[in-house]
């Protein structure tokens, strides 16, 4: 048996999310079809992360358990030609039996982009969140520092969670404008269900004043869902980059 | 009566281009209802190009005879809260009577987008040509200049089109590398059609060594389709600015 990570990157838009489903095609199961053309077995697929409906990931990394001795350039090649093209494999490389993409990740940095203008932008309708009010990126990223650092964010995470632990270390955080765009980035040991989008719609919800400046540490302590602020749209978010350290997968 | 200069931004991806056609939806058509559902009436409609199937707009210039009093910022909003989300009304100016978006346009600016990579970049599976040969963009730069000045591009103009006089002024065009995309750019006072796309074909063919270097000014001269370089696809193709010089429409 041979444990072989592959590095993705997909437009999410047209996808239910990673993990099969019933109802509507996956990042997963596009991917074990095509590990099944080529392999001629439908192989087990495991994933780093969960991402939702319509997220897009320009780093993805997953294992594929095989007894193939297919050579991964191999491998790389001949599933980008049978992938749709919303689907590409960055990169294969094989990993001890025992690595795991999901427990053995160190930190995820996500990328959540808002296309800042009055006039819509028809390229960027499913990778941004189209916030036509001005925001002021500097007042945003002083704000989302109030993230970086160990919390127990149980009230950024939407309901239908089965997660106990709700504590997580941000190592980095903050938002950064370019031109008519505003990105949101942080970067983690782990993420709740839908923590980026919820933090996006809180640092919203500050610019607009439904919630007041510097209170995100509140917000954060007193656990509840209710204090903070809405789950901003699926389309502008990405997972970024996924980190193992040393392991260098 | 009224004559109200619009600027559009739209992606041609799902757009059989911009002039009304039996089968299949265009950006004119798009438009017209548009202007249907907000005025009540259908409203002439002339564009300045006349974009291929898959071809995107970074800009474009259209005007709109109407009897209507609409202030244009309201005429804007209307628009694009009606419009797919894949066409943005950028502007609206009113200009004279007598102002025509193709006659009276001074330059129009191209951009070409080459994704150079051997991997696929899902997010831009619409955008780019994906072309997996490494491109070295010093030389296309350096060959492409041939293509400034007054010149006959009969040899670089797809059958099909019913222009008469093929004399072309390319004022600049060049080649760039940002990272893995290859971006070419050409502005001129007028294009025949599908020129752009062989122009981009031409100089790929010179990278594959199937048209010897510095042979373009010959290939130009010679007026024989045949000669030149293949059509590169639609969709890396970008209307990329329209100006109509001191008339600031």
């Amino acid at each position: 048996m041979r444990n072989l990570a592959l590095r993705l990157m997909y437009d999410g838009t047209d996808f239910h999310g990673w993990q099969v489903q019933p109802n509507g095609i996956t990042v997963q199961e596009c991917l074990q079809d095509a590990v099944e053309k080529i392999l001629g077995v439908r192989e087990s697929i495991t994933g780093c992360s969960r991402t939702d409906a319509g997220v897009h990931a320009n780093d993805f990394c997953c294992t594929l358990r095989t007894e193939s001795s297919i050579e991964c350039c191999r491998l790389t090649g001949a599933l980008n030609a049978v992938l749709p093209d919303c689907v590409a494999v960055k990169s294969c490389k094989e990993v001890p039996l025992d690595f795991h993409p999901r427990y053995d990740c160190k930190s995820k940095r996500y990328l959540y982009r808002i296309w800042n203008s009055q006039a819509k932008n028809p390229f960027l309708k499913n990778y941004a969140w189209h916030y036509k009010s001005k925001l002021d990126a500097d007042i945003l990223n002083e704000q989302a520092k109030q993230f970086i650092g160990t919390h127990d964010f149980a009230g950024f995470c939407s309901s239908g969670s089965s997660v106990e632990d709700t504590v997580r270390t941000i190592y980095d955080c903050g938002v950064v404008r370019n031109g008519d765009e505003v990105d949101f980035y942080v970067e983690g040991n782990g993420f709740l269900y839908n923590m980026v989008r919820i933090m996006v719609g809180s640092l919203i919800e500050i610019s607009e004043k439904r919630i007041e400046k510097d209170t995100l540490t509140a917000i954060i302590e007193s656990r509840d869902r209710e204090k903070a602020g809405r789950t901003a749209p699926a389309c502008g978010l990405f997972l970024d980059y996924v980190s193992y350290g040393e392991a260098e997968v």
